[in-house]
């Protein structure tokens, strides 16, 4: 039996999304085609859109409809303080919490070079331009190896700008069990006591 | 800081994906405006156009390019025999065995009141109509509770026919452990022994 050729090519273009396989490339092509012609329409009508109207903010590097985006030019937040994270989606989480006033810089990664991922992939010539009236500098990338590989990176280069540098504290998570919690958060978390 | 609406609305409809969650519909959409113009644009037109040219046979309800089927119009198929599967993707795995040169019905699901797929959902209708020259009915649904429910009730309704209908075998899965198996593998297996 010859493939249909359309629903192969729908298939492949399904597997360069991240995570997705063959056999959930082929779900997803299925799904497509028992979807109303109107579903399809309004998928292909709200993609392009999407792609034509978001823009990434050439100061902070974070998804915006506007250039600069809405908290760059938001003159109620603290602009002393600057808070750096890996992606966009950890600047959603952490202004989910409501309790950080400041500016944002969205790095687009963390250092990886085993992937490929140098200091020039990442936007870091853009926050060293960014650093005038900053004067707290929050690393807020994850606690990865490569997060915190980037974090003292980031702290040696910042180094000379004699800037307040704090890091996101480590320790057991809300809800977490001492019991099940790893050897390197129990000693983060012995580390960073806090007086109460 | 107010949400990005046309990333809300992507968001909103991967999320419909099959299997598909908020964060893994986030990883899509964020990979979507990552994506070059160029592949944007591939794509919405391989998914318009797959939508456009693939057809559903009105005889064996699987997806085609041209109406009937290719496998419906193939005369050098045995017109005797006809497999029936719940789904398109099980039709291509029966093909790929290269062993069954019969022809093919898709039910289009199997039956499952308590997920409202009843009778009139598959294309059981269809099957009916189509059974002049058949003289084998192989019922090839997945050997799960609903599938065999579906098989049981087709068996039923095809009584009248006076065909011989026959099943899949069941029993322990090539390369498979009998120290691993079920328990209701293992009595299938027991059950459909053959002699050697």
């Amino acid at each position: 039996m010859k493939p249909i050729k359309l629903l192969d090519e729908l298939t492949e273009l399904f597997k360069r999304f991240p995570g997705v396989g063959q056999k959930q490339a082929e779900r997803f092509a299925f799904f497509m085609l028992r979807a109303s012609d109107a579903h399809i329409k309004n998928f292909t009508t709200v993609l392009s859109e999407a792609k034509k109207h978001i823009k990434t903010c050439p100061v902070c590097c974070a998804y915006c409809e506007t250039i600069p985006c809405q908290i760059c030019t938001d003159q109620t937040r603290d602009r002393t303080s600057l808070c750096i994270v890996e992606h966009y989606t950890d600047m959603l989480a952490i202004e989910k919490t409501g309790t950080y006033a400041g500016l944002y810089h969205i790095l687009l990664g963390a250092l990886s070079p085993l992937d490929g991922i140098h200091y020039e992939n990442l936007s870091i010539a853009a926050l060293l331009k960014r650093l005038g009236s900053v004067k707290e500098v929050l690393i807020a990338t994850n606690p990865t190896v490569e997060g915190d590989a980037t974090a003292i990176y980031l702290a040696d280069i910042l180094k000379p700008y004699k800037l307040k540098i704090t890091r996101l504290a480590k320790g057991i998570p809300s809800g977490g069990n001492i019991e099940y919690a790893d050897v390197i958060t129990l000693v983060n978390a012995l580390d960073g006591r806090k007086e109460i």
